[in-house]
């Protein structure tokens, strides 16, 4: 199957009407028709880079960061309620050279993640005439970046969309991946998308004014990249994550930029491997992600995204402790670690019959395997494929032994 | 910046609770940081390839055909009352041997295609517990494959689908790009996705059942590829579409075929130089589609897409003849071409105003030039990029001159 195209430049002169034109005349000579014509192929190949960048003091400098993102284009910020009342003026005064028409404030919570709240956004851009070229800016936790992202992969089949994360889970998990999603029909992140931002803008000083509680659920991330890949970074949260927690990050400084950044790295670096998804369903980030949503499900947002998390991580790392596959100090280390950050690792809903849903859902979204990611050290994991690879009797085991770790939880 | 990987496959021995376990083991070395900190860069690649196959007697024979595309999968068929009434059970029938759970019939038409609709099939495949390897069959028109395209790209962050165009729109237009969308407060397709199917069966005996004014409109469509880039495609219009709209494309039969093939090549052809629309915004597709989307708004639905992209078409060509760029007898083939075929080459509600709303709105969704498509012969085009290219006066005498063609139009 050969194929030939010519284009060719013509100048067009014809007259008076034809003067004002400028237009491009393309030749077409028909391509050569294929030989096989029972099926014909098509290749779709989408490619895209972002980047994640640090900087500091977003809202104090010039804005010049901001300003080189957005260009010259058509932009709407979108925002919370909290943030808005925290940092709206600031972030509009730096907006105020570009050409950004409006700022919608979200109520976005993860009880109101729904497609209604990405059409909400989609409104405004409909009423601001946003183009193609326009542009969304997300200003925001976790739940405000997941509205923004959907909304800009369906605005006009796709529009750009800079985030600038304002809460830890935002800038080292939520806010730095290709993933938008909302809950649907009482189903977490049932319906969502992939979609790329063009920027993410990482600036630690939010964080000082982050509540304790989203620092505690945010560093149960920074963990998880510490126990599936990175041992240096696991090692920093065991010294310094109490510290980090009480000071918004900005005590000890440097290492709170150090914890950020490995955790930063170590997440893209993992979704590098398959940004899409679609290659294959072992992914270790999904490290604590197989019982949380089913707790968070039963909790009814009651508990923190990030404490579902270290729940389902220490519940991960006795069940490797119960099969044998960890040896019983690295696990004592992962428990630790998480109750030095102050994080929960049981809650009460957690029993077999909602950990065995939870396992059955897992394996509905990674392709019919369980793929329960247990560690296997500091640093090294296991997956576990198939429900029978966990019996009963282990996750019982596993599930006692957590609850008296716990007074009064069993 | 270097990185390094190292994955050893660890064989697990270690007592029996290991024994039933299967797991793949992998052990991480930290990769090496990057030396530089201040902006991280994340690499994004999609890609994905499927085919367009011609099938006769696709619900005749054995259903060898799609119980190959469907494998092992849970799958949901989702089609429309006609098409329901007309080949349900056939389909059912030929279905019977593979894992399709459900039926879903939408009441799916250019009035109700909304993101309601979407949710709908969303719903539906929640409902019945398909995972990420499930499977959604669009069997109907373009609306119907357009609503299945959006819901299959959103349902846990994408699932595969497979379309089954009825009508000719679909089969040589609608269906068999990457694209779904749908109306959106009042705008036409503003909310949108670019979603490729994994396979497009096109069986040609489902135009012998379809109603006169579809074939019509859909004509359009071919119509449209050959003046933009197949004159023989052109030709054989002009010699065969009367024909053809009479007999549903089953005479005279080998022409019929040559017909779709020609259309279907030509699409997947321009498709395939930039199917995400990413890389520039002349696309010779979107000849006939700038003044048609404000028609068909202006009309409430009263006028089928392939009419209106067929007057569109009319009034480019008027155009490019008013402005020297084409010539006066190729022109006329064209109006001559669009006639033959039952098509309008003019509507009452297009006037001057209405074309420059067009004309703005085409700018906004290609990147800010307006980009009409104008043929410059058969086979050969000219893009006019700016608003002033197109001067007021050439489009009045453009319009007056095809409602003079139009007893009682003007």
């Amino acid at each position: 199957m050969r194929s030939t195209s010519l284009e060719v430049a013509l100048a067009v002169d014809e007259g008076d009407a034809a003067d004002s034109v400028t237009p491009v005349t393309t030749l077409r000579i028909a391509r050569s028709l294929p030989s096989e014509w029972a099926s014909l192929p098509m290749d779709c190949e989408a490619r895209s880079q972002y980047r994640v960048l640090f900087c500091d003091s977003l809202l104090k400098g010039h804005g010049t960061v901001l300003e080189e993102a957005i260009e010259d284009r058509k932009a709407l910020l979108v925002t919370t309620p909290t943030v808005d009342r925290m940092y709206g003026a600031a972030m509009r005064a730096v907006l105020k050279k570009t050409n950004t028409v409006s700022t919608l404030v979200l109520n976005a919570r993860e009880e109101t993640k729904s497609m209604e709240l990405v059409a909400t956004v989609c409104k405004e851009a409909l009423s601001h005439g946003l183009n193609r070229r326009g542009l969304l800016i997300g200003f925001g936790g976790g739940v405000c970046l997941d509205v923004v992202t959907m909304a800009a992969s369906l605005i006009r089949r796709g529009v750009g969309h800079v985030r600038v994360p304002t809460t830890l889970i935002g800038q080292i998990d939520a806010g730095i991946g290709l993933k938008g999603a909302v809950n649907f029909s009482g189903k977490k992140s049932f319906i969502g998308t992939f979609h790329p931002p063009e920027q993410v803008l990482i600036d630690p000083a939010f964080l000082e004014s982050l509540p304790r509680k989203f620092l505690v659920a945010g560093i149960a991330e920074a963990v998880k990249m510490g126990i599936v890949r990175d041992a240096a970074l696991f090692e920093m949260l065991e010294s310094w994550s109490p510290e980090l927690v009480t000071s918004g990050f900005g005590e000890p400084a440097v290492q709170g930029r150090e914890v950020l950044r490995r955790s930063i790295w170590a997440m893209l670096d993992e979704l590098r491997k398959n940004p899409y998804e679609d290659q294959t369903y072992e992914r270790l980030v999904d490290f604590g992600h197989t019982f949380s949503p089913a707790l968070e499900g039963a909790m009814g947002f009651e508990i923190q995204h990030g404490e579902a998390v270290a729940i389902d991580m220490a519940l991960s790392a006795t069940i490797a402790r119960s099969l044998g596959l960890i040896a019983p100090e690295a696990c004592a280390r992962i428990l630790r670690v998480l109750r030095a950050a102050s994080l929960p690792i049981f809650a009460r809903p957690l029993d077999v019959p909602l950990c065995r849903e939870a396992l059955i859902e897992a394996s509905r979204h990674r392709g019919g395997s369980m793929n329960l990611v247990v560690p296997a050290g500091i640093g090294r994991t296991v997956f576990l494929k198939r429900c029978d690879d966990l019996p009963d009797s282990v996750l019982e085991h596993a599930l006692a032994s957590l609850a008296a770790c716990v007074p009064g939880a069993s």
